[in-house]
């Protein structure tokens, strides 16, 4: 698909809580920034895409995207609200790339809204009506077993781990939209109250608001509307399964996606200027560094030890500050790093510029599973 | 898009209260009718699309389509959870269609699957978190003053809207998958208990549980799966708008998207041999007459008296029963509508079976608005 699609809008709110806004107030704003940096009108859309996590759960919410765009002035068009998980950004914008590749329609708005933070005690077991989950297997607890068996196979320490966080607050104190813009250090990672031993507070991405919407067309529309039109050289979205014997230290879904999305640009790893991928957790970032085919297996302790995937680095991962410090809003999260990724490939991140950067990456990674993942998005921009 | 896809296979569930089985029961069942009916191995299925409209609210669900599928070893493919009010189960059969037209696959599966009936109180204000619906202007409601605004207009008595429940019960008596098989008469109908008048009771749909499924694949490979491929004349979703003045008794949408149907299948209203429309109360099926072309406003009732949408009539609709009879689970109704039709123009609706059809459409519509609706979905299928 290299070179059928092209980015020429994004916004996105300030990630963090805003218990006052609504869904619509966060939506809009997005939406509505998506569309001015596009230069087009609301009639102009012809698929609109609303993404998003956890509303129905947590706010009783239905058929949100219908509300928020009418609000808009964007109707009389196909509209779709989906749910991935952490994947439902991203794979809003998965889907509109298909509608397009289909000849349905020629330009489309997909954003991506969560609204967590005045609901925060009803997240930890979401979409967990199992057993295991119910007797207390909750996400942060799978990522620590995933963070024991990677340290020990790999000969790692808990300060190790910590850097990820380190290195992403530092990142997001660049970031006027993301939700943490404080530095912090190894000792205040290791010293904030454990959540599920090795990962702290501090190794966890946090619970809050926001929306992030960009506007998409047809390639050879896309001069039309900007002078920095940004293409897409992959779209992929592909399913987890259950492996038997689970491995809890590699993500098998990673690998094999990010393989067919390689093949799809016609690019490899090294090609990558920038990336921005799913580090819900600190451990998250290291075995999605090896998923993603930029180290080998283990490799991903002396990547961002040596400073390779920091801004500045070989590989930059994260400039927006990640999930980490950027924020977490879910169903909002595939969308913002799409954001960023343009914002990058247009040379317009400011001091969190990656210089050059003409090949950027964003993955992100939905709900997990013992020894693999329920759904990995990989989008590959190009300029 | 005409004969570009084909339908291969369709399942589904008995529609009814079924308090002891799960999503994942419910949801496994329609799809592996689907596949076997489809001849095929679940390692077949290219994408995978779950609707539902209700579970995350009521349940506390969340990545459900990766549950059901994993289990039945659909895997390492790309897997959507959707929401679009009652049209969420067609608007999934459109993703799958708008992603084999776009080449990204060949083969897809789509689920629509619901369990309301263990969580019925919560519904009425389903989407609703409006002050309009806070203060009671709950969806029978809405559905109320349309049909008052409808039988004053047209000179109308409540026992015509009445007729709509006796004749989709009449059909549904014929159909094992039916949630209520009782016939039943106008004074059954007018006599059971006032809901938001002139609707009663027996005037509007059930809540109920069940799930369907249909696979579905590129035209030309239709004949390797089935000597009975089903085709896709038209695929269609469409957003509403508040329209100022609003109109109660019409649906501007229906008007819309079934002119861009026709327009797409080549086909117009008197080319269809059967429909299955959105019936959620007797007044959304006179309105839908109109609104699909099968006469002029004001038209319903004369149609409907008559015996034209009755089963040997003109154009039967509803043979399935519809929502009225059938059952409303929301998420599974889109597809259930694409199953009946499928069994109709394959010749294998028994007792039901409307002689000769060759061509049908699956009409719905989502979410209730002022003057208008959030989503309708139109599907024309032919052999």
């Amino acid at each position: 698909m290299a070179g059928e699609i092209a980015i020429i809008g994004a916004g996105m709110t300030r990630f963090g809580k805003f218990p006052d806004l609504s869904l619509e107030t966060l939506g809009s704003e997005a939406a509505s920034q998506a569309m001015h940096d596009a230069g087009i009108e609301p009639k102009a859309v012809q698929a609109a895409y609303c993404a998003n996590a956890l509303a129905p759960q947590l706010l009783g919410e239905f058929t949100m995207g219908q509300k928020i765009f009418w609000e808009l002035g964007i109707n009389k068009i196909p509209v779709v609200n989906l749910e991935n998980a952490c994947t439902s950004g991203s794979t809003a914008f998965y889907l509109a790339c298909l509608a397009i590749r289909a000849g349905a329609i020629d330009l489309a708005l997909v954003l991506g809204v969560e609204k967590m933070y005045t609901a925060v005690k009803k997240i930890l077991d979401a979409g967990a009506t199992d057993l295991e989950t119910k007797l207390g297997f909750v996400v942060p607890g799978t990522f620590a077993m995933r963070a024991r068996s990677y340290i020990s196979r790999y000969g790692l320490a808990p300060e190790d781990l910590a850097l990820v966080s380190v290195k992403n607050r530092r990142h997001g104190f660049l970031n006027p939209k993301a939700q943490f813009r404080e530095i912090i250090t190894v000792e205040d990672v290791l010293g904030s109250p454990m959540i599920a031993d090795p990962l702290t507070r501090l190794s966890c991405c946090p619970q809050g608001d926001g929306a992030a919407a960009v506007v998409l067309c047809r390639a050879e529309l896309a001069r039309q509307f900007t002078s920095r039109p940004v293409y897409v050289a992959s779209s992929l979205l592909l399913s987890g399964s259950y492996d038997n014997p689970p491995r809890l230290d590699s993500w098998p879904t990673d690998m094999r996606a990010a393989g067919k999305a390689y093949e799809e640009a016609g690019l490899g790893p090294d090609d990558l200027d920038v990336i921005e991928l799913h580090d819900a957790f600190t451990i998250a970032e290291l075995i999605h560094y090896e998923g993603l085919g930029l180290c080998a297996p283990g490799g991903g302790g002396e990547l961002l030890k040596g400073g390779h995937t920091s801004l500045g680095g070989r590989i930059p991962v994260n400039p927006s500050g990640g999930l980490l410090s950027r924020g977490h809003p879910v169903g909002a999260t595939g969308v913002a790093q799409l954001v960023e990724i343009v914002t990058q490939l247009r040379g317009e991140a400011g001091p969190r510029q990656v210089p050059n950067a003409r090949t950027g990456m964003a993955h992100c990674m939905g709900g997990d599973l013992q020894g693999d993942t329920r759904s990995v998005t990989i989008n590959i921009l190009t300029v």
